[in-house]
Parts: structure tokens; C-alpha cells; sequence
């Protein structure tokens, strides 16, 4: 084992396991780790296997684990010897010289480090005749070895050459072990190295495990600093990706496979030891515009729900009928739905975002060698971009070419004019929107860790701490994302449950997408005052959530009653934050608009008022569209 | 509050609170909690919910709950004392005169026991002087007082009539705090006590009950011991459900607030404090037999399965096609699919279950107690019955009547004849299926609980420690109920995954259901041997499983070599309990047999092996079908 290589557990996915192995090589893994229960599951013989991994050009550098092995009273300890015999057998027959045992978890284990140690130098003896080597691994939710420092005493007193320790960042974090020690130890008694990685929730390991675990860079672990140990310890052997999660079995093999060469990649980059090292991206500077796709009668009551929000159309394009509406720094492109160009997607909905970029050829290069899919200039408005959310695009604006929407501008191929159109407006310094505030990206749970790596790893983006959030018929889970300097703001909600908002919109959409965009306004009363004279359909808040506000946040009547006349929600934090927001109806059912105003630094998105929010839409729709009630009983 | 009442907060349902307080009164309650946030989305004034709640004749009583209050840094104190008036305003408006403080879980909360009490003096002060009376519950994940006797404590000194302590179970046991010492507080104290229920799971606090928190018998704790020692203090006021969990969210209201009423029965008639008590129901004492209904090619399939099992025609119906088969005591009613009987339910299916009980006409009257749809004899065998788990019927067959299926059985209204019918035997002392081992209910996740408390209110099942197991694509959760002396078993699984075996099943059938039937026999071997021999189609385990066995149980080879003959799957437990067992091919692609052996008190259903078992029937499911492989995207 003389140099690095990458691998992945094959109980990180789903499927069979000739499913899962084709999906390692297609990825571009050469190693790979083989679990026990997959080899009892594999449809053929120990030779078809190790022919099949022969074929795939995968190297398989261990079959794992043994488990409740050591310090067993006996008749078990006999026994286990025995077995172990087999498992050699195995090993022998798919030509694999690797096995490790986890740490015992068996109420029957006995606490006696000398006992464990003749266990394992006894087995690393026999083991040694086969030319087959032993890794020993502290489970955090082991009975009595739970962290690396106690496996590491127990292989070091043992001083058997085929008896090492394997390492894997998920126990050591969760049971906040020392990092930095591990680059004491002797590189040729590390065996083997694995990495995932988990999101801050305080949850016992086991249930971590299994419902939040996830790769290097999908969770918020500093698995940089673990690698980092590593490596300093002169270790360059194999790091095997091992992550035992229902969410990861749930999404198609390749998937999960792509997100591993992914996550390595951006790990081993941000350690400036990818050779050769990812393109730099650049930074992401701001929204650019938004894009929407309705058809005719959507498209009217759109550009009608624009014009009362203070937008104007600023470009139109000289064939189609795509217009460019702006507020301030806030564009929707509007598009006319189109069979052809748009695919099978349903209008109207939300089908692209332009980000500015410092370069977008930079970041292209970046998106291509993180293997997503790289749209080019001819694909859409004419920037180049990536495939997102849902199927939507994501298009890379040079902030180098000044004004990319100046006039004309080539890009969008619009031609671009002043407006005369539209209302009035009320005064010279007429209160407007200034910004695209934020958007909500909602996905499928088993797609939640594939977006917040690519956010990260693509787009530099941070990640705020999970949030749990209750709306009136379940719950959904929300992450925070945001570029540097906090100017592209995405929300990226998911769900279990089959009847929240989030479920319903996915299931109305048939898979992720975009729900709604918010603007940035900073005069929201009087924006909202002009907009409702100018007829803005707003979402009505009931008069009850004013009778509640002022035990929550000690307002004084007369803001409560300003509040009311506009439908406008409100949060305040601790230290003195105050978000003030109302949404517009809903267009075509799909996707819904929303004006906020931030005062001193609030940096969130009201999720206290969610549950009002949803309530009050559910309400609307049936009001307006006369439906039943959603009680449908669902599976 | 002189006599004891019955309550549920509003959070514990999903929907609007006009829903909630409907499902709430409809299902029997005459008193509700409201909550904070419920009302601010109601839609309508404080005064038309006052009246909607007199018109439905509940009984508003408390609001709930004043958050993040004592003990905090200036502005905020001085801001919480304004918005407490606020909120007291409110309660006013709302004829309310109990609220209460969850102790602070800001991170702002200072750690001061005095001045806590002098910030609860204060606002039970103000209180008092609107006849408002103020509760303090710890909450189990606040910042400092997260036990009740903390709670108390402050209470006591603070002394003041219009401050007492809420009792909330969830958080007292979460916390392990001291449950008898209740019994020795002043009653007049105890402003309110709260019910909740939770699984045996490792979690903290607040993912415990954000997911699994549920009412009092859906979970494993001794809720009675806590009511008991509430009773014990002289305590005699109103007793509420407050259950903040996603699921019950998701679930119809009415279901929700239908549960709560047969929670509340049960747990006070095991009291001796329910008036009129419950009917006694007797004791379930073995499976009778398992209805099954299916189209005549199925049914033709179906007939020859069961014959190579060593079934036999027992009875058939004098004019309709309805056979009962059995082996020993192993009983299967055949019924062809029939649109006018069998509604709308798709065959082949198993449709039903019949139990031996003690007296069918107690277990009637309790199960109309306990507000479950009574089955009269006339709607289907002739037995009195229940609806069961997804529209399936659970029929209760008197043993007091010798012979339930003796010659002639009037009660299946069948002609019973012994059959010269079927295949030769082996030999005279042949190999058979005795009787009914287990089989699977599945259900939707939401409705996992409903139907605990139901196997436990109705039945007195038993239920085994929670269990999660891996699937191939995902996982799923399991819990075992047994009647008592364990002749009946039922594993009710779920799952929050979308593909998963279990959610697979659920949406193909669009309900709840039950998947499989397990037969017991004394001599798998021989059995398995004979019925391959006669055409038995079994379901085929990849050789590789039989490598890996050794080294998971060190089992000899000759062993091995006969368990893949047969394609039986093991497993052993730490103290020498066996379990042997294989799997039919699935009918119609919808159900499925297994037939098990059980040695040296083996209690468990092989789940170590269910992995194996759901990729074997995916490759079974492609072989015979050649379809493509499930690998489409789910939202």
C-alpha cells in the first residue's frame, strides 16, 4: 500500500452489488472496500465476483468487517475463532489481503484490554500464515472500545506486523477524539483510513449513523483537519469512503458513486494535493437574474404581478417574445412557454437563475471537472451554465463584461430599451425592490447531501446550521446556503413526511425545482402600500396572527396595525434583527413570490412564521379555487 | 378545576385550528389547549373562535406557552413583562385563565434560581390581578431548568397562589426524573398535567420528540406509574395530551383525535378509573385462519402452492368457491375475487386474519369502546370482527365453541369434507406446517402508532423493543407485537424511504397492508425437501450467501451444503436460539409465504437477513418478468 488511492465502502449505496460496482468504476473509483452482506447478496460465484471487479478495473482493498469478535467468553471466542477461519477462506478465494474488526458491540463483550489483545494478536497471527492483514476499529457505539486512542493501545501492545489500526472520521468526530494525535502514530500501523462526515445535530451515534451520515463536505465537520492528521503522520495509503445512511441507499448508485469522486475531490483539493488541482471557480458576486417560463394567460398575470411589485420590462427580444423585467438590481427573464425549448417542463415555473461570476469560463472549467453537466452558450440565454436543482439551470454571468445588461445586451439576445410602459409611480424616490433577496430550493431528502456539496464544492458557498422546521401538516428540514459576502442566499428545504408544503410541491412537480424567489426591499410598508393600490394579489395573513404578534415581540398597536393592512409577517432575534415579509399569491399554483426587508442584520428567513405562511396559502387556494380540503389519507 | 378532565393541545394535530378543534370535539374531548401559534393562523377574530369553541362545546383550558420568559438580560425582561400583558390580553379575549412558562431554553437565560423566581412572582402578580393563573413547566432541552423537581422548587419559594407547576410525562421521563415524589405535592399546585409517550430510542430530547414523541401506549414508558402518582397527591384537574411529533402532524385530524380518546381509555381503565370500565375482552390465544382473496388463475396458482406445503382441502362453500386449507392448525380461507364482496380491494391479496378468542362478544363490545369499526357477523365469514390494518378484517373466533372448524363449520357457512385430494406423502409421520408463525402488517409511517396502541388497547398485545433494518434501498423500522403466551405474532414495519421493499408494497396496494405469512414447522428440512420436490416454487438464494454464513455463524459444511439445497436462510442468537427459514415466490407479485423453524427459543424473524431476502426477490421479480430495474428517480 505505497500510494494514495481512493475507494468507497459498497454499503454506501444502494442496489445490488453488481449495481454498485459498476457504479464505483463508472465513477472513476479504482478501489473499493466490499461489505459482508453484499457478498452474501451477490448473484454468483467468489470467482464471478473477483472476475467482475478484475473487469471494472476495481482493486478490492478489503472486505469488512468482523464483528463481536474479540474478548467473547466462551463457547463464543472458540467459535469465533473458527469462523474467522472461513471469512479467511473468503478473502483468500476473491484474492483480498484486508479485513478488519469493529470494535465489539455485543452485550456478552468482556472489559479486559489484555484479553481483547491475545483475541487479536491470536488472530493476526493466523491471519499472517495467509498473508492476509487485521485492521482494528473503535466503533463509537462499540460496548467498552468506542475511541481511536484506546484501539490504537491495544495494536500497539500487540506489536503483531499484521495487526494495524483503521481509522474512520465519523467515530472519531462524533466522540470528539483528539485529531491532531493521529499524526503520531506510525504510518505503517494505519491499515486503513475512512472518511464521512455528519451535520450538526446533537443525536447518539447509531441514529446519526444511520439517518444523517454523509460524505466529506456534505456535513459540517472539519474532515480536512482529520485528512490533514493523516497524512502527516506519513500515511498514503487507501481513504475509503464508508457511510452506512437509509438516504444514500435510497438514491441510484451512480448517483451516490459521482457524489464520492465529488466529495474526494473537493476535500483533497481544498489540501492542494488534487493533481492536477481544480480550476478556481472564482467567486460567486451576486444574482443576475432569475428566469420563468408560463404560457400566455400565466405570462400576463405575471408581468401584471411584476408591474404592481414597481418592475418594469427593460429588454425584449426582437423575435420571441422574451421580455427582461427589472427592479433595481432584480431581473426576471420572462419567457414564453415553448414545447421545443423547453423540454417536457410545465409552465409556468421557475427554470433558471443567473448567478455573476468573476469568470465563467474559469467556473466551467470547475464544473466540468466536478463531473456535472456543463451547459454551453448555445443551450438557453446564452451564457454558459450547469445543469441544477430539479433540472433547472444555473448560468455563469461575467461580472468582467461591464453591464451584462446593458443596452443592447448580446448575451440574452434581447434588445434592450427603455420602458414608458406601466403605472405611475407615487414620488420621485419611489420605495422598490432592490434585489433578489433569497430563493428556495426544494429537493428530494435522498438529494439534500448531493446539493449542499455541489453548493460548497462548485460555488464556495457557506452553510448555516440545520434547521427543523414544523408546518401544519409535518415537518421539513432546511439548510442555509450563501455565497461569500451573503449576496446569493439560497434556502434548500427537504421533507420525510408526504404532506408537507415541501412534499406537495414535489410531488405537483414530479421531482425538485424551485418554490419561490423573495425580493429585497428597504421601505416594505411603502412597497406594499403602492403595490395594493396598484391591485398586488398578497397573500392574506389572518387578523389572529396581529392579535398574537404583540405577546411575541412586545410591539407597539400602532406597528401591529401597519403590519395588518399589508399582510406583512415579522421576526425579530435576540440582539435587535427584524425581518418584515408578505407573499404574493401564488402563480398557477407553482410558485409564489415574497418581499422582505432586513433591519440590523436579521440573517434569516422568518421561519417562525412558516406555519402561518403555509395555513394561510392552503386557504387561498381553496378559497379562490373552491377545492376540497387536502385530507386525502396518503402511503 | 374540581374534577377530572380530559384535554389535547392543539399541536399535537395537523391542519387548521378550525379542523383541529372540529376532529377534537367530534372525537369526544370536552376540553382543548391551545396553542400559541394555532391561533395566530386561525382565520378569524378572537371572537369567533371563543364562539366556535362554545359551539363545539370544548373547554379552552390553557394557552400555551409563554416562551423564553424568566430570567433574562435587559431589554428583554423588560420586554417580556410588556408582551406577557399582551398575552393576557388575548387570554382575556378568549374567556382563557390558565397559560404557562416552558422554562427558558434561550442561550441568553441566566443561571440565577432567584432571579427566575422573581420574574415568575412578578408576572403570577400581574396575572392575578385578571384572574389568570400561571403554570412553569421544565422542559427537558431548556438552558437550565430541565426537571420538575428544579421546577418545583422555585415554585414553592415563590409561594404565590396564582403560580403552580405543570407536569409534563415526556419530559419527566426523558430526564429519568423522579416519578413517585409527585405524589407528595399539594394538588392545588398542580396546575396542569400533560401526557406523552415515547419509543425506547436513544435520542436527545428534542429529536425525540420532534419524531417519535406519542401518546400515552404507543410507546414503551410507564405512563401509568406517572398518572398514579398525580392521583396519589390528590391531584384531580384536567389531563392533556401534548405530543409535538411530525407524524401525528401528517396524520387526518380526526384520526389523531380519535387516537387520543382510546389512549386516554386505555391508560385510565388499566387505572381502574375509567366509568363505565372497559369490556374485559379476554385473552387472544391463537391465529384461527388467514383469508385470502384472489382471481381464479391466482387462486389455481395459490392452490398448488399450498398443496406442495402440505396443505389440504378442508372445507368448501356449498355454492360459492370458497375452500378452507389447512395444515395442523395452519388454516387458509381461498375466496375468488368477487367485485361485489370484496369492494374495491385488488386481488390477490390476503384480506384477512381470524383469532381465537375467549369470548367474541366481550372483544365486540371493546372493540366498540375503544371506537374501532365493529364487523357484525353478516359482512363477510360470519364471524364478528374489526376493521383491521388497511381495510383488512381481523375476525374473532370463539373457542368456547369446540371446534371452530369442526364438520360441518356453520360459522364459514362452508361444507367440510376430509380431502382424498393432493399429492402422496413421503411417509406416515410426514413433515408439516403445524401452525401460523407471524405475519407483516406494513404501514404508512404516520400510521405506525395508531395501530401499536390498537394491538395493545384492543388485544393486549406485547411489544418487542423498537428494531431498524437495512434494506437494499433504504431502511426501514419495525416493531413486534405478541399476544400474551406469543402464538400470535405480527411485525408492523414502516419506513420514511420512498424505496424501500416496505414503501414499494405500500404504494403499489395504495394502503396499509399485509405482505407475508410465515408458517412454522419442527422440520424445515424435510419439509423443504418434499415440497421442492413436488414443484414448490422457492425462492432462490445467490450461492454466495452460503460462503458468507460460515463465517458469520461457524456452522459446519455439511450444514451449509443442506440449507443451500433448500435455499434456507439462518440465523443464530448469542444464547444458541436457531432460526431457519425460506421464502415462497410472491403471488401475483403482492404476497408471499415463508415457512420457518424455530430451535432453543428463537424469538426473533431473521432480519439480519432481510437484505439478502429483498435483493433475491428483486432478482426473482427481473428474472420472471424481465422488467427493468427499479432504478427510477423518487421525489
Amino acid at each position: 500500500m505505497n500510494s494514495m488511492q481512493w475507494s468507497i465502502a459498497t454499503c454506501s449505496l444502494g442496489g445490488s452489488l453488481e449495481e454498485k460496482l459498476i457504479a464505483i468504476a463508472q465513477a472513476g473509483f479504482q478501489a473499493v472496500e466490499i461489505y459482508e452482506e453484499d457478498i452474501a447478496g451477490f448473484m454468483g460465484t467468489s470467482k464471478e465476483l473477483r472476475a467482475l471487479a478484475e473487469d471494472l478495473g476495481l482493486k478490492i482493498v478489503a472486505l469488512q468487517p468482523i464483528r463481536d469478535y474479540e474478548a467473547m467468553p466462551e463457547p463464543h471466542r472458540t467459535q469465533n475463532r473458527e469462523r474467522s477461519e472461513r471469512w479467511f477462506d473468503l478473502m483468500e478465494e476473491l484474492g483480498v489481503n484486508l479485513t478488519y474488526v469493529c470494535s465489539n458491540t455485543s452485550p456478552l463483550a468482556i472489559k479486559d484490554p489484555e484479553l481483547i489483545a491475545a483475541d487479536l494478536y491470536e488472530l493476526a497471527e493466523r491471519a499472517s500464515k495467509r498473508g492476509i492483514r487485521v485492521g482494528y476499529e473503535a466503533l463509537s457505539w462499540a460496548r467498552w472500545v468506542k475511541d481511536w486512542p484506546q484501539a490504537w493501545e491495544i495494536v500497539r501492545k500487540v506489536g503483531h506486523p499484521f495487526l494495524g489500526i483503521v481509522l474512520d472520521s465519523f467515530h472519531c468526530f462524533v466522540r470528539r477524539n483528539p485529531v491532531q494525535d493521529i499524526s503520531h502514530l506510525p504510518p505503517e500501523k494505519i491499515f486503513l483510513v475512512q472518511l464521512s462526515d455528519a451535520p450538526q445535530l446533537e443525536m447518539d451515534p447509531k441514529a446519526l449513523s444511520r439517518h444523517h451520515r454523509v460524505m466529506p463536505g456534505q456535513g459540517d465537520w472539519e474532515i480536512k483537519n482529520f485528512v490533514y492528521s493523516i497524512l502527516a503522520s506519513g500515511y498514503n495509503g487507501v481513504f475509503s469512503l464508508e457511510i452506512f445512511n437509509e438516504w444514500l441507499r435510497e438514491a441510484p448508485p451512480a448517483f451516490v458513486a459521482e457524489d464520492g469522486i465529488r466529495s474526494l475531490k473537493y476535500l483533497f483539493d481544498q489540501l492542494g494535493l488534487l493533481v492536477p488541482s481544480l480550476p478556481q471557480g472564482g467567486r460567486v458576486q451576486d444574482f443576475a437574474f432569475i428566469e420563468i417560463v408560463a404560457e400566455e394567460d400565466d405570462l400576463r398575470e405575471l408581468k401584471f404581478l411584476l408591474d404592481t411589485l414597481g418592475f418594469r420590462p427593460e429588454c425584449r427580444h426582437p423575435v420571441l417574445e422574451d421580455e427582461l423585467w427589472s427592479s433595481g438590481k432584480a431581473r426576471i427573464l420572462l419567457r414564453l412557454f415553448d414545447d421545443e425549448s423547453t423540454s417536457s417542463r410545465e409552465a409556468p415555473s421557475i427554470v433558471g437563475m443567473g448567478i455573476e461570476v468573476g469568470s465563467s469560463s474559469s467556473l466551467a472549467a470547475r464544473t466540468r471537472e466536478l463531473g456535472l453537466t456543463l451547459l454551453t452558450k448555445n443551450s438557453g440565454t446564452g451564457f454558459l451554465g450547469v445543469e441544477w436543482v430539479g433540472g433547472t439551470k444555473l448560468y455563469f454571468c461575467d461580472l468582467a463584461v461591464e453591464g451584462i445588461y446593458g443596452f443592447p445586451n448580446l448575451h440574452l439576445g434581447l434588445h434592450c430599451t427603455r420602458s414608458s410602459r406601466g403605472i405611475e409611480r407615487g414620488s420621485r424616490h419611489s420605495p422598490s425592490i432592490t434585489r433578489v433577496d433569497h430563493l428556495t430550493n426544494i429537493v428530494p431528502r435522498w438529494e439534500l447531501y448531493h446539493w449542499i456539496l455541489i453548493y460548497k464544492a462548485l460555488l464556495a458557498f457557506e452553510v448555516d446550521a440545520p434547521v427543523e422546521i414544523f408546518d401544519p401538516y409535518g415537518l421539513f428540514y432546511s439548510r442555509s446556503l450563501r455565497s461569500r459576502g451573503s449576496l446569493v442566499r439560497i434556502a434548500l428545504n427537504t421533507t420525510e413526511g408526504l404532506r408537507t408544503h415541501t412534499s406537495h410541491f414535489l410531488r405537483s412537480l414530479g421531482h425538485a425545482g424551485i418554490e419561490h424567489v423573495a425580493f429585497l426591499t428597504d421601505d416594505i410598508f411603502h412597497l406594499a402600500e403602492l403595490s395594493t393600490k396598484n391591485g398586488l394579489p398578497t397573500l392574506r395573513i389572518p387578523s389572529s396572527y396581529y392579535r398574537v404578534l404583540p405577546a411575541r415581540f412586545n410591539l407597539p398597536s400602532h406597528e401591529v396595525e401597519r403590519l395588518e393592512a399589508f399582510n406583512i409577517l415579522y421576526d425579530k432575534t435576540l440582539d435587535g434583527g427584524e425581518f418584515f415579509h408578505f407573499y404574493t399569491s401564488s402563480v398557477g399554483g407553482r410558485f409564489f413570490f415574497e418581499v422582505v426587508e432586513r433591519r440590523k442584520g436579521y440573517a434569516g428567513y422568518g421561519a417562525v412564521n412558516t406555519a402561518i405562511r403555509v395555513n394561510a396559502q392552503l386557504y387561498d387556494v381553496r378559497f379562490r379555487e373552491k377545492e376540497s380540503s387536502p385530507n386525502e389519507r396518503l402511503v
